[in-house]
């Protein structure tokens, strides 16, 4: 039987085995509701860079350039972090650098060691299920958090990933648990749920409350961005 | 206001700053439960060490022993991990060294930076509670956790302290709200909620069932155990 588990942090990634698991990353809030976003509307790749300067060397080459710091656009790039951003027919086929304080950075650091790294997204959670279903492998869900702490939003997409797989995977960790029951008790009111979480708290004071509600909606798209290189592609 | 917070594991204690928090740490299975039993049934001090080596030479020189490791004792040490080894009117007035897997860890690494170091336990829940109500400073729930990861029964008992205190503290980070609406789903049924868990498998292998549902009670002593140099006493 297949394992899966979760890890709540990127900075707890090294108390976990990985060289026989698909790692999902995940960063609700939002750069990957960003990038699934981007490839349902037709982007052809991302590249995930960890820092600004690297960000701005591949816009220098031909890259769009997305970065984003402490929730905010950094000054000199034409995207930002909003899923909304990502809707706009000139980035059809673009290929986009992109650098956020946490999400990019957890792509990062899974991809030396993971048999394959996927983002996901509760935009297009049953995909990444169906996925997964088809492979052989054990199933890491790595959540982006916030500045090496744990989060609410990404947790509750860990566990609502477990609880989909919870019958044809073994759940033997704690965090694995806790992400499932806590996705259970949340799921018919995750906004409710998250009302006084930390991040909704910083993103309340940068006025995108249209973002939160689009970022924690389940299924709008079919599509699964892999790691393809440094490359995240459209599977 | 003064802030709660909790950290889920030792691991991430790096990322939360206590120069003005009471912390709290907790081992609900068993390291914190033995040690407020030890102080109910009137033993003088704990000296909680980091590995085994270090507790041996204590034995030397007139320490009661107390080595656990994998949760199994150790062998040449008198007393083991459960609680109930620690009801014994031979102790009164002993002095014990203690190394345990994960509890006595976190006391160590707490209590450089911490304003003070408690061992907290459901045992002890409303005593602690009621000191930290007449304290002024912040308080941090660290969770022991199994080798670095989280886990739910040190989780449940940082959400239990977390839902005392969140109408007179700040309840600012994730982990305290993950926590704390944690402890809110499982407290009518702490052990159904538990039954999955890591660590209860591996406690049922070993057959201590009994240990389960005691460390599990609520509020049975009126202790406080309270680091004072390298030594927990009771307050």
């Amino acid at each position: 039987m297949k394992n899966i588990d979760v890890c709540l942090t990127p900075d707890l990634l090294h108390l976990h085995s990985i060289d026989n698991s698909i790692v999902i990353v995940t960063d609700i809030f939002r750069a990957t509701s960003c990038m699934v976003t981007a490839f349902a509307y037709g982007i052809e790749s991302i590249l995930p860079v960890a820092t600004v300067d690297e960000c701005k060397d591949l816009q220098a080459r031909g890259y769009i350039g997305a970065a984003e710091r402490n929730a905010q656009k950094v000054e000199g790039f034409e995207l930002d972090n909003s899923p909304f951003s990502y809707m706009d027919e000139r980035l059809i086929g673009a290929k986009i650098a992109m650098t956020t304080t946490n999400g990019t950075l957890s792509i990062t650091k899974a991809k030396s060691a993971a048999v394959k790294v996927l983002a996901g997204a509760f935009l297009n959670l049953n995909a990444i299920v169906k996925y997964l279903q088809t492979q052989p492998y054990d199933v890491l869900v790595l959540c982006a958090g916030w500045k090496g702490r744990p989060n609410l939003e990404d947790t509750l997409f860990a566990g609502a990933v477990v609880d989909a797989l919870k019958d044809e995977y073994f759940v033997a960790e704690d965090s694995a648990i806790l992400s499932m029951r806590t996705y259970q008790q949340a799921k018919d009111d995750m906004i409710g749920y998250l009302a006084n979480s930390s991040h909704i708290r910083r993103l309340h004071r940068l006025g995108i409350n249209k973002d939160i509600s689009y970022c924690l909606q389940r299924d709008l798209y079919d599509v699964v961005p892999i790691l393809r290189g440094n490359e995240l592609v459209n599977m």
